[in-house]
């Protein structure tokens, strides 16, 4: 498990972030956290259908991709 | 207030979204929900620093670019 914990904290979320492509048809939604004082990093986190959070990579072009499926849909 | 509920629900949660700019400075993260079974409509939910929780329409180029900065940031 790479996500320290859910909801809004105080500090960064994602301990590590998943490398390999998740098919949009697994995702139920997605949490984009910019960087502030509580953490240095953008955290992008998924939640799949089957519950588990993942954290995914922000600069990755898969996960822009996927982000911008979303919107587009 | 255009926010049903949060969470994961089981339904839409936007009833409305907001139409003004929002400066990115002022948003604490932003949850995406593509559509399904629960609800045909993408949802974009910003929450505030203040605590306010904002729906925002998806194909709005000012939310697109919103998402854009955050993960280039």
């Amino acid at each position: 498990k790479a996500l320290a914990r859910s909801g809004i904290e105080l500090r960064c979320q994602c301990i590590s972030t998943h490398s390999k492509f998740i098919h949009p048809k697994f995702i139920q939604n997605v949490n984009l956290t910019p960087s502030g004082p509580h953490c240095q990093n953008v955290e992008v986190i998924a939640t799949l259908k089957d519950g588990r959070e993942v954290c995914l990579e922000p600069t990755a072009p898969w996960v822009k991709l996927i982000i911008k499926a979303i919107l587009d849909k």
